[in-house]
């Protein structure tokens, strides 16, 4: 028997209101000398920016800015914000944003470390060779400002590879922040949709890394704890991590939403990305995230609501929701307790709420539900959510048809680093099938 | 207004049955030449260090083995291993044992790369200097195999210091092992007193920092994150932690005391021991841990059952259980919900046992429960716990008598520290009814 080990992914975090304050000081105390802070053009302007500015004048810290990041970024992308690292000395990195920024950050650190490397060095195999990295990166500070990515925990930069026209990615806990600014003023700002989808992003994040495959099911052992894969199925601490986000997630998301002035919920839900990030930083995710990368690097002419870019764009939080009522009903059936989690967030907080203040936003009552009726229940639930939410009716509403499902299958096929964490095994068929199931949710 | 932070302060660990087989591999990883082993006298014959021993001898690393840890350690007996420690040019410690082990350790590692410092030094004030840590100290790599003392995850090193006969230590995130290595196996080996005692210290790590004051209401706010204290009161993160550790307490202590063999409930109540180690590292602990310093520290004649040493022994677990039925009777008014958590466990896993396959072992019914009974509920609820796992009757029956409180009280008010965490101010009055109740628990 292989024993497989759980590891505790997590980069320092500091939440508040207000701490990024405290960011000019930070970089003093590390002796920063040549900061290269990175942010996208609509954030410029914006009060997360202004308040790391300020910090940065405040203390003395001399900067450059980059504020060219792509909102859901590329290839291309990532080189130009390469370029403009590899230019200069910096020995520190930030970045002001939500995943986008963040992971291109991490991209722009990496290969200013690394200034021989090919590009495709360091990308996920099998698109890119995977290989290990040696050098040492410089520190990154990240500051989110959409409650979604948990970029600011992982070690996991996404981008766009333009040839295969799907997602990839770079997975390293080199790449890992070593501080995260968790400042929930700084999602005040994002409009309507973008907090729509970035906390589905969260659902995903929880549910998927809760639904995982156990940790102690996967194969094959690596011969040295050097070689552990980030992403490592479900274990009892990244479970801590899900189920909470998943509690927050029933309890607050709606109101953030709603109501971009609902502090409290806002508040909660970056808390709540952050959680889930841990979490699957360290466990993985599959399906939904995996099935996800065709779905976003396939768009068409679909531009989201709310979304300030001069591209089309399916949002990645929307991308990865989309299909999750039928992924959750064809994974249920190998652990229906932990598809049932989710629900059972909502009766938990309903039979205490007197007692602990709580508002249940999911109610399903889930007291008589059979094991064989969880993905079923699920799916409904999750679609009865989304339809309150006001999401787009299906992959249909964002532009495929039945004659896409070919490319999205194949999009699909080389982003094994994740979907092989799926607690049920599948075939082309089974993933072709979960596309067509999810052309239309209501 | 002031904002304060939380940060999120927690090592790697690893868990799994068997993982301590990797250890030699992380060695040989990191180029060790010349490991520094620690361990005490009755274990050294056992498992846990049979097995590290080995992994060590099969990746050709070598090392020098300390085996002189004293149980309950003390000034002098840190000094001894200290003494060990900087004869030597260790590059990396190994700590096999329980918390007594991983603080020796902790102290030998800091004082051997500080050879110019006083001890007293960097002892938490107003006992000693409280000096900031500015050396690098070497990787320490902490193996627990007591499901207790969350020492593997923490900064905190404990000590009696004898010439106050009053325990005392050193804080600080550079003590933090870099790794910690859970092997559910090694609490197999734990005699039923010790699988209590040191599941008492679990139970009151999660529900100090679960009660412990709000970091938003700590003063006074640092003028730099550098100088943030590592306890920093309740937080959303160590919450989570702290909960989870009240819920594996709740589900499994009774079954891994009385039963040796249950790898579950030994495994899960390891498990909580960490989570509650990350909990309190980052929040802190209050009154149960500053009373139960000078209870230690003045021990007359009491042996505890279980415990193979050669001297007076009151196992710090017991010596922090005995006082928390006071002491959370006494602070319960100030955040009444959070002493119900406990209770809410049990009801949380009862409403829902059929679905999650969970027993509840605690059990109140809570349903009904007023804001302004929720001390003493508590309070009986864990007296109740204490007299099923056959717990001394309060400080009376470990030789304690009216006339030692002042002595007691006057061991406590040093340890500020935590005592400041408490969310109920008190003086040295309430300090001493504290003590005087409890005397006698049943």
């Amino acid at each position: 028997m292989c024993f497989l080990l759980s590891q505790m992914a997590s980069a320092n975090i500091r939440y508040g209101e207000g701490v990024t304050r405290e960011i000019g000081m930070d970089l003093h105390n590390m002796g920063a000398q040549n900061v290269c802070l990175m942010t996208d053009t609509n954030l410029s302007g914006l009060p997360p920016v202004r308040a790391v500015l300020d910090s940065l004048v405040q203390h003395g810290v001399k900067y450059k800015c980059y504020n060219n990041v792509r909102v859901e970024p590329t290839d291309s992308s990532f080189k130009e914000a390469i370029n403009f690292a590899k230019k200069e000395d910096f020995d520190v990195y930030v970045a002001v944003g939500g995943g986008s920024v963040i992971d291109t950050c991490k991209a722009a650190n990496l290969y200013a470390s690394h200034p021989e490397a090919d590009f495709l060095d360091f990308v996920n195999a099998p698109i890119g060779k995977g290989k290990p990295i040696t050098g040492t990166l410089k520190p990154l500070i990240a500051v989110p400002t959409t409650a979604g990515t948990g970029s600011e925990t992982t070690g996991v930069a996404i981008f766009d590879y333009e040839p295969l026209k799907a997602k990839t990615g770079i997975a390293n806990r080199a790449l890992r922040p070593v501080l995260g600014i968790v400042d929930p003023l700084h999602t005040l700002h994002m409009p309507q949709r973008v907090a729509a989808n970035s906390g589905f992003d969260v659902l995903c994040h929880a549910l998927e890394s809760y639904t995982a495959l156990p940790y102690s099911q996967r194969s094959p052992c690596p011969s040295n704890p050097l070689l552990r894969p980030a992403y490592q199925g479900s274990n009892p601490i990244s479970d801590v991590w899900a189920r909470h986000a998943l509690h927050f997630v029933a309890k607050y998301m709606k109101r953030a939403v709603r109501n971009p002035d609902d502090i409290e919920a806002r508040s909660s839900m970056h808390l709540a990305s952050v959680f889930a990030g841990i979490g699957f930083g360290n466990a993985g995710v599959h399906l939904c995230h995996g099935m996800s990368y065709p779905i976003a690097g396939n768009v068409k002419t679909f531009k989201a609501k709310d979304y300030n870019v001069d591209h089309p764009i399916v949002p990645h939080g929307l991308s990865v929701v989309l299909t999750s009522p039928a992924v959750f009903a064809f994974t249920a059936s190998m652990c229906p307790e932990r598809h049932l989690e989710y629900l059972f967030m909502g009766i938990m907080v309903q039979a205490v709420g007197k007692h602990l203040n709580c508002v249940c936003c999911v109610g399903t009552d889930i007291r008589n539900v059979k094991r064989a009726d969880a993905g079923r229940i699920l799916a409904e639930t999750l679609r009865n959510f989304l339809f309150d939410l006001e999401v787009e009716d299906g992959l249909s509403a964002i532009g495929y048809n039945q004659q896409d499902v070919p490319d999205l299958v194949k999009g699909t096929i080389p982003q094994e680093r994740v979907t092989k964490l799926s607690p049920r095994s599948h075939t082309e068929e089974d993933l072709s099938e979960l596309f067509i199931a999810s052309m239309k949710l209501y």
